[in-house]
């Protein structure tokens, strides 16, 4: 089965939106097992989009027609498939209904123009998930199929997960279920992940129960995709869970979570269990540590706060760091101590160093310390990080927060 | 003169690295007045990029062929482009040995299969910027041409803008030169902008003299970009120059800044202009601030720090806010004045609310008070931020950042 991708907006070709759609769409195919040969950006032209989508058609058994569904005149993805199909657009009053209710519902105008989002070409159908005003279609030529889209990410997924990717699977007379799991790793290089997971490989290999697979994501880890096949959803995920042991034996605390696990959310979640609270003094991230926590929702059960001392005074002067260096394993546990006194929380971490683009204190741009404070706990440690400003303080967090994850792990 | 994108690799249509080449090339060429109305990505196989190529080359007059040029036997770029032409490739030697001793020189390992990328189709000639180990190429066919560039991004940029643009409007027989600026804008809608400017687009709409076009960049703000054309650079800039003056006329302090910079750049320029420090309070931000504000070199001039209260007891212990509500205008002014007093600068900042997913306080979500606090000034506003709970964040980082900008040029 072939599902060729065609994203539609001028404004993709002017590079003004980068299509990461498109990309999202073509993981999810190849998860579900299904080949993408080719994805095409195009205007909104009807005369061009016409001709891609037929051509796209030709050499696949399906197409994904992703954006124009909105309701301006811009908007024309439903007059090409009609064209292509060779039908007209028929208005479904219910689906007009149903999308002036949801304009009064969240207390938006409604206009004339939106009736257009209920035009569905001869044939077609619409597909259940709606999670916008634009409805997503269905379209049926012959033995092959158009599926259309809003360019909306939100609205998109929920539609191909919910609706596109079934279908493809059940036109292609799939009866085994694709299931994967990632595993998020922090600390070994892709190399080392491979050198430590060769003898499980090659059983997998020789087997066939699962797949490994090993994807760089820069400064977030690099992830473990463990992917099976399998008669049914219960026996793959069966195969996954046992697969994941196996490979948490191997790794073990190098694996800090699985699929849309963060490393903060992690941390979070252990200090919870303990009912401990966390205070950050930040001075080279500047607020990143706190603002990464803070993302998350519940984070304040948690996180108490952070004092950002991004200059040597507001060290001394908030934090009680001894007036002197500050780029030195002491000022990080002082650091560390003293936002978990100040902040009054249970433990207490710190970060200081250089970003760059000068070094200071005669150490060397991506030099760092980190510092951690928590009962009978009192430590810093020095680090080397690689790249640009940016990098050295993304790689800082991270690795601070993988310092308190292994610290909480390890008691 | 229309130039359509091949983008060359498996990975891109699994979607494990997003194609922001394609994009970055699409506004390059509009930028270049060149129209680019397909952009195709293909995997790194010859049946199927030789026929994606002959494809885009019978629409367009020129093709850009972007990957697919590395060393491993998996880049074969070079050999689909020889097969279009209809040519054979002939290894170059003087390219060889210029690529061994660039490995030489960088201490890395050269093996014979680096030498594939001595291979040239006959007819084509090599693109002179090289900044990595693999040369570009331009490879006429007939009255058209293919340029083939590297998929690592700052090669690819270095050969697009230093030969192929330049080759395109030459073969174009564009003698003008299109230069374009961006006038950076916060504050408005737009809508809003667009009535503001719609005389002076009516002016230039019938002088031909410049162009305006509207671009949002979502919680960045909209951009007006000023594009001319002119016989000269020196005669564009001039155009340019005096368009600027007249849209800043027209939209005063609603424009921020100009081209690369931003709503943190801008602010730490005014303030490092009067010498003044700035200290942050930051509740449901969580330190978003100070890490964008850290963010740019030779901050820490100008900004010392900030106090991350995510709890309350924070903002009593640490900012001196009276114990009570703390998602209210005295809140936010006690922050900002906390901020000022303990972090020892001349302005301070602060910004509280509720960011979801809950109400607090019998507030809703996305309910936010920014204060400031400076000589002579105490203040704070209420705002209502629209959007999930990462949304509300940043546009709360952005509105008081802009509230900044706007006390201090108003004195």
């Amino acid at each position: 089965m072939r599902c060729e991708i065609v994203a539609i907006g001028t404004e993709l070709l002017l590079g003004q939106i980068v299509d990461t759609n498109s990309s999202w769409m073509g993981g999810q195919l190849a998860l579900a097992g299904i080949d993408s040969l080719y994805q095409t950006k195009v205007g909104d032209n009807l005369g061009r989009m016409v001709s891609t989508i037929q051509l796209a058609l030709e050499r696949s058994d399906a197409v994904i027609v992703c954006g124009g569904l909105g309701p301006t005149q811009d908007d024309i993805t439903r007059e090409a498939i009609a064209q292509v199909m060779g039908v007209s657009l028929i208005r479904h009053d219910h689906i007009g209904e149903h999308i002036r209710r949801l304009f009064e519902s969240r207390g938006r105008e409604f206009t004339q123009n939106n009736l257009r989002q209920a035009d569905v070409p001869e044939g077609a159908t619409t597909i259940a998930e709606m999670p916008g005003t634009a409805p997503g279609l269905v379209c049926p030529i012959e033995d092959k199929v158009i599926y259309a889209v809003p360019g909306v990410p939100y609205e998109m997924r929920e539609m191909v997960l919910g609706t596109v990717i079934p279908d493809l699977q059940r036109r292609a007379g799939m009866t085994a279920v694709i299931r994967s799991r990632v595993l998020r790793t922090w600390g070994q290089s892709e190399s080392g992940l491979a050198e430590m997971l060769a003898a499980r490989i090659e059983v997998l290999d020789r087997t066939g129960l699962a797949t490994l697979a090993f994807q760089a994501s820069g400064v977030e880890g690099l992830k473990v995709r463990i992917t099976a096949k399998a008669a049914d959803a219960l026996a793959a995920d069966a195969i996954i869970a046992e697969e994941e042991q196996h490979v948490r034996d191997i790794l073990g605390s190098y694996v800090f979570g699985i699929d849309e696990q963060t490393m903060e959310s992690v941390v979070l979640d252990l200090l919870r269990e303990r009912g401990w609270t966390l205070g950050v003094a930040e001075s080279l991230t500047g607020g990143l540590v706190g603002a990464r926590l803070a993302a998350i929702p519940g984070a304040s059960e948690v996180f108490r706060g952070s004092v950002v001392a991004y200059s040597s005074e507001v060290k001394f002067d908030l934090l009680g760091v001894p007036e002197g260096p500050v780029v030195t394993e002491a000022a990080a546990k002082a650091m560390a101590e003293g936002a978990r006194k100040y902040l009054k929380a249970d433990v207490g971490l710190a970060v200081t160093g250089v970003a760059g683009p000068a070094e200071q204190e005669g150490q060397p741009v991506g030099t760092v310390y980190l510092g951690i404070a928590m009962p009978g706990i009192s430590d810093a440690r020095w680090a080397r990080m690689p790249g640009d400003r940016n990098r050295i303080r993304e790689y800082s967090v991270i690795n601070l927060l993988n310092l308190l994850r292994r610290r909480v792990l390890t008691g």
